[in-house]
């Protein structure tokens, strides 16, 4: 890495730093300000906007050596309430990365098939291969996460009597904390991305797709009673990240109420994580580099 | 259960019980002889064979209970050195099950796409669905046996630099454990079975192969290699089950130089777990009682 990039580095990890976890234990959601922009004033926008087409520059990059090293995998996990821009932020920030070195899985209510096997099951099966970039949008957390706040959804995933225990939601976590690690240390590198709104600001945004016919589409009735459990949602976001922030799997609590600095913030992350893994450039061996004088010279010594 | 069936369960446990694993502290594996024959002589192998045609029917039955309810699942993992009798005794002890509720999958080398994920995903797909026995004819633990017996297989699997640390077995083994508590979690019977055989014995069924000509076909210069490290993967198998063994997921060390003897402590620990988990026979609560008399009566009221 260069002298310049080093420096760049570092203004970078000072702008993610805040909302890094990576010790869950003293974590108080409520330390957190949706609101933050981080120091940018409105009148910096501009300058943000230009750092964040950067990044998607080098986002682009380093995803190109991530491929052709093809040795380790990037997961990115996005878990947020409603409205709070995960599929704009998704689009957004890695739009300019080659399609064929990232897959985007949406996680919905899981199906029949799904509910007939354990809970990480149909993520598992999802995970990047190697070289790849893989995002979830939702994921494995929702079994902490919404089924926590609805308990009866518990009901539908068939679990053996006696196996909803007292202690279901410390386990999961536990257990989610250790498929972690081990990915970890596969190669794989896990982010994960709480984009944390506002509940007020959640409200502009449902009235805002109430209003405009174009953003009437997103809306579901069903979203708006949800917000009744905010408290519980925020309870059970607490317990989560609690529990699996790790130094090897970190929560990323990002400011949601400005999506500008959503943005911002998560193509930041991914950017410092993947300048960290320090990726060479598509390089040669000797031996390759044997190959590949055979190969010329072959060519070259062809008559037509 | 009733008075009978328990009396039964109890001679299973007698039979079952020294070859079973649930606290790896201490264990060593040359306590234990591959010729064992728990007591029986050869002039009981008539009546060990009667037994076992029992234990097979017993199985069929507690299958039908577990595909009714369809809330556990039930994984059976089979490791040995080559010759110790897997395919046979998978073959022999799920004979009269219904294959719709069962599925076996042998895992041979990683293919390229295997390869390109990390070592539990190829696994992880294949577990078994709620209500469904599933057999691993080899397994995840490959990546511990084998793998660690010849570590330049490691060198096939693309891990990023760094990761083939000096703790690489035990943080395998390790995650292996969490893994399997997790499936435990989720309503999975895990079972997994060693067949252990004798060096000598190997020897006498390699001969074997190579002497009668319809057995030539499963026969492999390779595997007459592989003998040299014998010891080698006597003691990956050691620490593999003494980091792995546990309550919830024991390990079997099952006598293998004598098939018959095999195949009745396989067939004998499996079902005493399914008893054990007291599997109702598919029954009907009050509401699908009444769904059912008002479909029969709707049934008898139709003219023709």
């Amino acid at each position: 890495m260069d002298k310049e990039r080093r420096e760049i580095l570092k203004r970078i990890e000072k702008l993610v730093d805040p909302y890094r976890i990576t010790k869950g234990k003293g974590f108080r959601l409520k330390d957190f300000d949706p609101g933050d922009t981080g120091g940018f004033g409105s009148d910096q926008k501009p300058m943000a906007r230009d750092l964040l087409e950067k990044g998607i520059q080098w986002l682009a990059e380093e995803q190109g050596k991530l491929y052709a090293q093809d040795r380790r995998s990037l997961l990115l996990l996005f878990q947020a309430m409603d409205a709070a821009g995960k599929d704009g932020t998704i689009g957004h920030v890695m739009s300019g990365v080659n399609p064929q070195g990232c897959q985007v899985f949406s996680f919905q209510q899981p199906s029949m098939e799904e509910l007939d096997h354990d809970f990480l099951w149909r993520c598992l099966k999802r995970l990047p291969e190697r070289g790849r970039i893989g995002i979830f949008n939702r994921s494995y957390y929702e079994e902490v996460l919404v089924v926590r706040v609805h308990p009866e959804l518990l009901g539908r995933q068939k679990l053996p009597p006696g196996h909803v225990t007292k202690g279901i939601w410390k386990e999961r976590l536990a257990d989610i904390a250790g498929f972690e690690r081990y990915l970890v240390r596969q190669g794989t590198t896990v982010l994960k991305f709480f984009l944390h709104i506002s509940r007020k600001e959640q409200k502009r945004r449902f009235l805002q797709r109430l209003e405009q016919p174009e953003k009437n589409w997103k809306f579901s009735p069903a979203d708006v009673g949800e917000r009744r459990y905010w408290d519980d949602y925020m309870a059970a976001y607490e317990d989560a990240i609690r529990r699996t922030a790790s130094r090897e799997a970190p929560w990323y609590v990002v400011p949601a109420d400005n999506k500008w600095y959503t943005r911002l913030v998560v193509a930041s992350a991914i950017v410092e994580a993947l300048w960290k893994l320090d990726l060479a450039s598509p390089g040669i061996d000797a031996a390759r580099g044997k190959e590949i004088t055979a190969a010329r010279r072959s060519l070259m010594r062809e008559k037509r």
